[in-house]
């Protein structure tokens, strides 16, 4: 193995996601030059469904700061690049060309999610391997109509991830991931046993940030801190309702159910 | 700028979907290891909302290879990957560890999709730095019930893509890609008007192999072969019932419509 490669394999092993950055400008020249080299990742039939709307002004970042609970990287970020699945594009020129688009529907918004998912992370590689740091902003489904009207997205554009762009100010934490086995599944899927749950989630739960996060919150165990602190049944029921609404109105009706 | 630099640069402006593969075998042991590292990739709240199945027999080939069509590169892979959705073992997780799960939703069915497109990105660009082709296969949301059969995938485990792997017996063909500042919009989206979508899209219909597309088709523009053969409405339509009915059944009920 050359060093190219090693230093290639040793950067997907050890990336961070950076939360804090300096103040040194991020130049439009390099994103749009990380962005056009995404571009050439897979996309479904070539399409590209996707566009990204690129905040750097200090309105544009309070405007959308809300958004996302007011996460700090928001507004301290030098970028924030808004992913947004696209048809609306394509429709344009479906349009324009004498041919009657049919992607109004649900499988066109995972097909145009996907690709722009697919982007967003080729940029995130890119941005990384120049030295940048990055971290996703998952708070982009939850508040997806607040987005949508700060950006002035029109329909058939649906938020889908959002990513801060910066030089990092800190190194970012390693936290750590399960086993890859736990994930693989030859040929079927092999259910999950109590053994093997002990097994694949020992490590993690281990973690002294771990432990901190257990007895900061007053539970049990860490899992707790996920289903009755971070990600609770209450605000993911909402947020169902919210995102699911928007995207039905904004151009993707989902079908009909069929009792 | 360097010579790792450079080689990194040109590999991303340069890549191409790869659909057929010579006879060398992959072993078990690199895809374990290119998966291992793809999982580094940012997830949301580390939870890994992912699973992989990895088809190699024969038999697991002609069982998935309906569910895609019949596209040869099912069979003639020497390896399927078959990116999975899963909530299920973070579930099972929370069932070990009285925590009680509320995952049962569009919103956690969202954010399980972007950790595996995620995860599936990467891999793909893992992949090829080390010499392999693949190819996505945008079928497995079309056919998502049969493709959870064959792979005995439980409640709460949803199909989003799959990617075959080989090593590359032709190039691959670069079908080019629209300028990055159709896609890329400052501060708000800025709307496409007619003069904007023929710049745009200007270079792809002049391309020899889109007239020929055109031509084979007996269509009169670029845009309606898309719309009239190859991503139709009725196909969209019907494909949008069936995946939104998997999902729901199979462990994400979507919420009601609100009228």
């Amino acid at each position: 193995m050359s060093e190219t490669d090693n230093k290639i394999t040793s950067y997907f092993d050890t990336r961070t996601t950076v939360r804090r950055y300096s103040d040194k400008p991020v130049t439009p020249e390099l994103i749009n030059s990380l962005l056009a080299s995404a571009a050439h990742a897979p996309t479904t039939g070539n399409m590209q469904l996707y566009s990204v709307i690129v905040t750097t002004s200090p309105e544009g970042k309070a405007a959308l700061s809300p958004a996302h609970f007011n996460q700090p990287q928001v507004k301290n970020a030098p970028v924030v690049l808004t992913f947004c699945a696209d048809f609306h594009r394509f429709c344009r020129w479906c349009e324009e060309r004498d041919a009657r688009a049919g992607y109004d529907n649900f499988q066109s918004f995972v097909t145009a999610m996907i690709d722009t998912v697919i982007l967003a992370q080729q940029f995130v590689t890119l941005a990384e391997l120049s030295g940048l740091g990055t971290c996703y902003l998952g708070t982009t489904t939850y508040n997806a109509p607040q987005i949508a009207e700060a950006l002035s997205l029109p329909e058939m554009v649906i938020p889908v991830t959002t990513v801060t762009v910066g030089w990092p100010e800190e190194k970012g934490e390693d936290c750590g991931r399960i086993p890859a086995n736990a994930f693989i599944h030859q040929e079927t899927y092999s259910d999950y046993d109590a053994q093997r749950i002990n097994d694949i989630y020992a490590e993690k739960e281990a973690r002294a940030d771990s432990m901190k996060f257990v007895a900061e919150n007053n539970k049990q165990t860490l899992a707790q801190v996920f289903t009755d602190v971070r990600y609770t049944r209450e605000a993911n029921t909402y947020f169902s309702q919210v995102y699911r609404d928007f995207i039905n109105r904004h151009g993707f009706p989902f079908p009909p159910v069929e009792e």
